[in-house]
């Protein structure tokens, strides 16, 4: 099951990395908690992090392979993968990722 | 002076137009009102309007051309354009253009 919704708080303006193949709003919570909502489009990229991530898929789905693996594996709807803090993840999409990413 | 945070519950899939030179993600407002948060990245797009639209513009800027006009104008952080019901607009965009569109 995938979360159809977040309230919260959203930033009206967008963050865009890559030219736009990743594009997503962050939505403050009530409790000051930061999330955000984004899709990447079709693509392969390298994401680096800086606090912890949990990629949550909410529609489409990607293949992601975590720094010093060498294992692609696929998430699909309502489906997570997390990635500890100062590392990276390699991710590739074929057609659309909607994601939530959940921080710390 | 622009909006920069809009609160109510933001839907978690984005709406992706012109193969994602357009993408938004639905926020409905606490009194049922539904607005989207997007960005345009560079182009030259036509939308289609149903509901009559308002775009504010949060940062970034475009040029637009209403159905049966042939004048481009400016639109830039704090400023809006009407667009009627069932109708079109030309947008262009040299680097990003970040909106909320109110609908009714």
């Amino acid at each position: 099951m995938t979360i159809q919704t977040l309230s919260g708080a959203v930033n009206t303006a967008a963050n865009v990395y890559f030219g736009g193949k990743c594009v997503s709003h962050t939505v403050t919570l009530p409790d000051g908690t930061k999330k955000s909502v984004g899709v990447i489009l079709p693509a392969e990229l390298t994401f680096n992090t800086g606090a912890p991530e949990v990629m949550e898929c909410v529609g489409g789905g990607c293949e992601y392979k975590l720094a010093g693996s060498n294992e692609w594996r696929k998430s699909g709807p309502g489906e997570k993968f997390s990635i500890p803090g100062n590392s990276s993840f390699d991710i590739r999409v074929a057609e659309a990722y909607h994601y939530i990413c959940h921080f710390g």
